[in-house]
């Protein structure tokens, strides 16, 4: 038989796969897989450039699901090309079972986790750039839905892509018309989606996402393109039933066992004995590389030196550039204020200017450490959270990613609260395998930047924005859950907890009360999470009064982390609507500040 | 003299008063002000109908100032037509002084704040739609950086803009080529952005940023258009100051004394003696109005009844919609699973479908509730970490907005992680004055949609998926900072606190442990910001042991939230990465079920 009605028949394949597999489980999307199943089948079995025995290669082609409800789809096309074997498919969705409702990194051929839609596209344009960087000719699949594309995040990848010229990278819009609870904006209007995209620089085709002829024409002129490529394809949710064909109400509903019996009778008949395999596969032989051997650097500051720690930061990413080739570093339009200007100006060439898109930035980061690198990205604290859900999936994508966050707290200053990262203790802490650095000083930001370059995971490092006293000896050592015992005695009568910029206020309460005959400890928590327990858990048993101290709210910060350990701190945050001013007279305002804190402790010693 | 040589004036004093101000305060962003000195002068002294005296009124226009960094010359506009003294002007960026760095709404004039890029438009939307709603027929003006148009977000509004064709919005882009770090991708390309825009069905208007007649041609253009109207101002970023005119790495520098006092050499003398007063001065007379009386509703459930607080919350909606006829609801596409779909049904005109664009609903609602509207916005909880930024900047904005996040917790099944909140108590626990409500039955979940309803501020409702048994009367009441005992005896030897889901799994646990006659107290915590300090001290000083339990992750949740008190609770939380199965099965993986419970109290009695 032909290329096409081997194609045709493959996709009914995957069609049965799925709507079995979905009323097996009694839960899942099997008309959102129905209206893509040309679309999969013309990528896997003739399309990409892959290699089932090693598929986790850097030299295959990627595909990215970003319509991540259509899972059931991608694992009958990973079973049926031999990456996992056929009978995994029925456990869908089960409790032991790694083919979730949504895809995640512990399939096999799956590099990421989607599901929280519109974030693939910016992970493709991540993975098709490391290609590049890395001179590998290959491409990237990225098959979206009609509905996510009303995400800005889509946008912002379309946006930067364009720029970026990234002619092996390929968007397939599936555009079925349907969302969840109705039709998409455009419905099935290609030519206003066309017109959209053109605009942003890249190569549109438009084609029937049914006809297997017309998919093979619009991916070779993809392939021809230099520029990224845009793959409308018409499409009917729902497509081969015909009580389920363009029905609105049938979004994320399995078929009861009458459904799927009546659907198994028109699908099946379309499936043909097979008489060749999938003509596409290749040899792949390079490894992903990165995560090497652990890195060290030294620094050079002296004592008492003023040096904020962004400014640290940016000099501890040049030094760790050095030393190791893998490393790539991103930033929103920041580097000026986060100090990656410095290796902006050192390794252009590992340097990506994300311009102010931060989802963008986030979803690209965890594409390119899919290929091996080791990707550092910065901005303000407080924008952060502008990609919350980004970091969010990047967790359940297992992504290894070193983020950076200026402009931490108050201590910012006039610049007010819109620029004031408040709640990015709170918001990294959550993240599920987490590690949330936060240096008081030079030495201890470049010696906990290199920490987290050498840390698996998602990491993340506070950074403040005045010049702090360099308090630490260039031969000071940190580990991830240490924290540093600065002042103590033998008749210590509170403990006082602080980190970044706090630590220096608690340093200075300790000489006001020193001075009036009172002896607290000081410790640097420079890891919030994770906590150093046994030094914490000791000085609470020794001392019995604990005093925290951050530039950041109540909720999620220090003080809770502190808290949920068992000790009972008292805990000194940002309790009132901040506003300007000077960071002194916003310290001092919340209470944060020596006084704040030396009026605390007499309070506790009534 | 001209119109137009009086505005050229007027934007020359706007130009004087920005670097002045900056210049004293020592920060700020000069350059950025003027570039925009004639589009602004244009709109405050002639586009615009505004009525000084009663600004506050809705029956204005409205202008949203999105490159929030441009504040000192929004302040100088303001002060110009008499809102606010000119005497206040140098007091910018003080701490006692309601000029920040960036705007908020405690300056008269002043409705929201902005300086996290790319939010303005979303609010502009929302104030124009709600204009529309009012039926009043006025015009809102967004002033968007060229840099912040890089954020989705912004791309989200002009797209829901152009669907909802609305008219009576105009974006004006001060495309003055330069961001912070360096040039923009497009420069001054005014036809590159003019094909993106008009390709979401925008009329565009290009014109000289710096000549009045143009502008003055564009604004007529745009109030004649029938579609939103986006004018590309080509402007130099520093105009008027040749030595910082369209210079890189002058973004965010204040002048120092020499330079300020070249720069109002060169600016001053384009100052005219003023012959006449702005035209465009109107009387107001409509006050927002909304936060009306206190609301109550009724519930009809049967005890033991199977209810979803998700389906409960829906319902609860309609009723205080026939109540309220000022309440707007806001969907991303899942009316059917946050169960907004009754109000959608029941009310179509008050009801905005937002479609999968979770960053532009916030900025949207925040922008409805300028105008008087009371709005509720809904959306998975997963799902509203994407606009984690926008609620930032709403409770800056003193905004009151009721969310509501479905699908809480593993519970929700086999969809797994992706669609699962796990960190949503610790993102809206971490805004400064909010609210945090979490219902365990479809009577308390109505009740406490209705609390909602009822309170200022940015308020939050978690409800969750699977359906729960009504354990509570019809006539129970609930308020903010309440809890419920709902078991407890003369010998509790444990607390319990739960909330939502895990509320069920206590009282079983409580049934299990009574027949091995183990007494433990349960209190369903369905405040869980504010909590009810004093039922819960009580609990632990009498009783000495407390469990919390919740569906949630550790970080930032109910046991932290207790454990901030003082109360050093047994936590029991998401520990482990969730993934796909039966809820009952997640449950029990996590340690969260009444199995669990018992483990743990046995174990804490040991």
């Amino acid at each position: 038989m032909s290329i096409e009605e081997h194609l045709e028949s493959k996709a009914n394949i995957l069609r049965l796969h799925s709507i079995r597999a979905t009323t097996r489980a009694g839960s899942g999307h099997p008309t959102s897989c129905l209206s893509c199943a040309e679309i999969v089948a013309t990528l896997f079995f003739k399309e990409m450039n892959i290699d089932p025995k090693n598929i986790d290669y850097i030299d295959n082609d990627e595909f990215v699901l970003s319509k991540g409800h259509a899972a059931p789809i991608l694992y009958a096309a990973l079973a049926e090309i031999g990456v996992i074997p056929k009978e995994k498919i029925p456990t869908l969705r089960e409790f032991s079972s790694e083919l979730e409702g949504h895809p995640v990194p512990r399939v096999k051929g799956i590099r990421v986790a989607t599901g929280s839609l519109g974030q693939g596209l910016s992970i493709g344009l991540g993975m098709a750039y490391a290609k590049k960087l890395r001179d590998i000719g290959r491409r990237v699949y990225v098959l979206l839905g009609d509905g996510e594309i009303a995400e800005g995040s889509v946008w912002e990848a379309i946006n930067l892509a364009g720029r970026l010229r990234l002619s092996n990278l390929t968007a397939i819009l599936d555009m079925n018309r349907l969302g969840q609870s109705g039709p998409t904006i455009l419905q099935w209007d290609s030519n206003a989606y066309a017109s959209r995209v053109k605009a942003f620089d890249w190569d549109v085709f438009i084609c029937n996402g049914h006809n297997i002829g017309e998919l093979v024409e619009a991916f070779g002129g993809a392939k021809r393109s230099n520029k990224p490529s845009f793959i409308i394809a018409k499409t009917v949710k729902g497509k081969g039933v015909k009580f389920l064909e363009n029905v609105e109400g049938m979004h994320g509903r399995a078929l009861n066992e009458d459904q799927l019996q009546e659907a198994l009778e028109q699908v099946g008949p379309k499936v043909r004995k097979e008489d060749f395999h999938p003509t596409n596969f290749i040899k792949a032989s390079i490894q992903a590389g990165g995560k090497t051997a652990d890195f060290s650097i030294d620094t050079d500051y002296e004592l008492g030196e003023m040096v904020a720690t962004r400014v640290a930061y940016g000099k501890a990413l040049v030094k760790l550039g050095e030393l190791n080739k893998n490393i790539v570093v991103l930033d929103g339009d920041v580097q000026n204020s986060t100090y990656t200007i410095y290796f902006f100006e050192e390794f252009p060439n590992r340097s990506l200017q994300c311009y102010i898109s931060e989802q963008n930035m986030l979803g690209a980061a965890v594409g390119l450490q899919t290929q091996g690198f080791d990707v550092f990205l910065s901005t303000f604290a407080c924008f952060l959270t502008r990609a919350f859900d980004q970091i969010r999936m990047a967790s359940y994508s297992r992504a290894d990613l070193k983020i950076a966050g200026s402009h931490a707290g108050v201590s910012i200053g006039e610049d007010g609260p819109s620029q004031m990262g408040l709640e990015d203790l709170a918001m990294f802490r959550s993240l599920i395998n987490s590690r949330v650095l936060y240096p008081c000083d030079a030495v201890s930001s470049e010696k906990l930047t290199c920490l987290m370059a050498n840390t698996d995971g998602v990491s993340y490092i506070r950074t403040t924005r005045p010049k702090t006293p360099v308090i630490y000896g260039n031969d000071e050592e940190f580990h991830v859950g240490g924290s540093k015992i600065l002042r103590s005695s033998e008749s210590d009568e509170v403990a006082i907890l602080a980190a970044g910029v706090t630590v220096h206020e608690a340093l200075e309460a300790h000489a006001i009360l020193k001075q009036e005959e009172i002896n607290v400890r000081v410790i640097d928590c420079y890891s919030v999470k994770p906590l150093d327990e046994l030094t914490l858990r000791d000085a609470y048993e020794e001392i019995g009064h604990v005093v925290t101290v951050e530039d950041h709210y109540v909720e999620g910060g220090l003080g809770e982390a502190v808290a949920s350990l068992g000790i009972a701190p008292h805990i000194l945050a940002v309790r009132t609507m901040p506003h300007s001013g000077k960071p002194e007279e916003l310290l001092a305002e919340q209470g944060i500040d020596a006084s704040g804190i030396v009026r605390k402790v007499k309070e506790i010693l009534g």
